[in-house]
């Protein structure tokens, strides 16, 4: 058996719509060498695999070599953990089922195991995070869209067919719910998003006339970041939309607590850095909805990964859980 | 370490807010003895304990006595499987914690563990039941409330304090929701139980005066077997009641399939034998409420245990589950 203190490193990539970020983490989570590329611009997943070893090779030779890696590990949307393919991710150039893992395995000969964004992220947390030495937690990440990754007794959930944790797609509002980007109606992706959110700024803005500084900014160009600035110089309308989005988001907590009786539930992203605009309504909604017994157990924290850093460092934190087969 | 061979049977002890139920189990799930006592009229549980104790002895004693006996499992309702005990059960007399598990271990010397009674019913179903060789996949027992038992990667879901897997109380109307038992307001509970589908009959019979069998029935008398029976015989309104019901129950489903992704969703208790009038608009609810990559994947199966065995056997099969520490 092969001790980490021999292949002291990982190596974690994380693929995105845009970029492709990667870099060379050790057990610390420190990152010692990264380095990206476009995602979009090679025409097939062989041209974009090579494209991204080209890059990768000299960071793995300037930290010692392929021998000191002990392995890959692969964020993507609609990553599966058990086949290491991505399958029919909508916001990709390849389509159909890809064999990611499989293809760096055969250019680099490292082990290399691949998840989606979300689950990544909860490894992440729990290997370097706020997650560290917690068995039971759910991972929640407020992006564009909403992701999640669920951790229960020590190991992440990914199901019967490697894709479980979809939380975002749980529907939230039955009756007038929001067109989803999924094709339902109602999902919590659809309010508790950085999409979500501005939605929710424009339908607030066309519901009634009061001032707001939101009102300076077109309609179709706000964004959340824009509504976290306005309810900093204490706009009512901007605190409006996040007591409603904290509101549901709440609501939505108290559902997720009842399934897996979690320690903690851990926020990521733009949305979960919005201070008490956003906890105070939310752990309000949490409180008001949550059943007796779960009354005041799981903790709601925030992500203690650096954001820049986070997406690296969650697919890197896989590669530390692939076993040894010498 | 002690095998099977030498200690080839368990015990399981179901206690219901009425009876409690116990008996000597073998490793295909044979009842060999069983017996019962009244649950109620025992003043203190220590009374209780040793009222069952003194029913169970003999039938052990007939099957060769203690050194026979594997383990000791216990079914009961808010049972906590980390501590042995039952906490706040509001169907019980004996109020506060009561160190259960404790107490049997005491008096007969045997390895005693314990868990709410829908976490022994998947328990008993993975191990003699329709979900043998499953992984994954969530029980759901339908009777005078709506309880889960959730398994994951093989082990069953406590959650970070022992009570996971909540799903009746799973809010599915979130707009003027029923009043729950729990009381909050529009859990799958009120809607999917025996007494919800009894709440709706009496709902939709006064919302309208179309002729129905059920109408033969004092409105507050009504079970949910009469709306099962009423079905059978073409009672349109009984079938609209199944509809409802499935409905929701299906869309309720499709969430939880978000969540775990499970194998199969395992469905036990009075409702579940309603046949096609509820499985067809759960179906139906729940192929329309699936997110896209779930669809078709998960099978809705219905318990292969029979009724009076099941909670006997649900909680014989925990105490196969212990850990020898010989």
């Amino acid at each position: 058996m092969t001790s980490n203190m021999e292949k002291p490193y990982v190596v974690g990539i994380d693929i995105g719509g845009t970029n492709t970020v990667f870099g060379i983490v050790d057990a610390r989570g420190t990152i010692l060498a990264s380095d990206s590329i476009k995602t979009q611009i090679h025409a097939t997943a062989d041209k974009y695999v090579d494209a991204v070893c080209e890059r990768l090779l000299p960071l793995i030779q300037s930290q010692g070599g392929i021998e000191k890696i002990k392995g890959i590990g692969v964020g993507a949307p609609n990553g599966n953990y058990y086949s290491g393919t991505i399958e029919f991710a909508p916001n990709l150039p390849w389509k159909g089922v890809i064999s990611l893992a499989a293809m760096f395995e055969e250019r680099l000969s490292i082990p290399t195991v691949l998840t989606n964004d979300a689950n990544a992220a909860a490894i992440g947390e729990m290997t370097y995070g706020a997650a560290r030495g917690m068995k039971d937690f759910i991972m929640i990440t407020l992006g564009t869209g909403v992701g999640s990754g669920i951790v229960i007794n020590g190991q992440l959930v990914y199901g019967h067919d490697g894709f479980a944790g979809e939380l975002g797609h749980v529907v939230v509002r039955r009756e007038n719910g929001r067109m989803c980007g999924c094709g339902r109606k109602g999902c919590l992706e659809a309010y508790c998003s950085a999409t979500g959110v501005a939605r929710t700024a424009r339908e607030m803005l066309q519901a009634n006339s009061d001032a707001s500084l939101l009102r300076d900014i077109p309609a179709e160009s706000i964004m959340s970041k824009d509504v976290y600035d306005a309810a900093v110089k204490g706009d009512k309308l901007a605190r409006e939309i996040f007591n409603f989005t904290g509101e549901i988001l709440g609501e939505a907590l108290a559902d997720f607590i009842a399934f897996s009786s979690p320690e903690a539930i851990i926020l990521f992203g733009g949305l979960a850095k919005s201070g008490d605009y956003i906890m105070n309504p939310l752990k309000k909604a949490l409180d008001e909805n949550i059943l007796n017994i779960f009354k005041g157990k799981a903790k709601i924290l925030i992500s203690e990964l650096k954001d820049s850093d986070a997406a690296v460092l969650g697919a890197s934190a896989l590669a530390w859980e692939i076993k040894d087969l010498s």
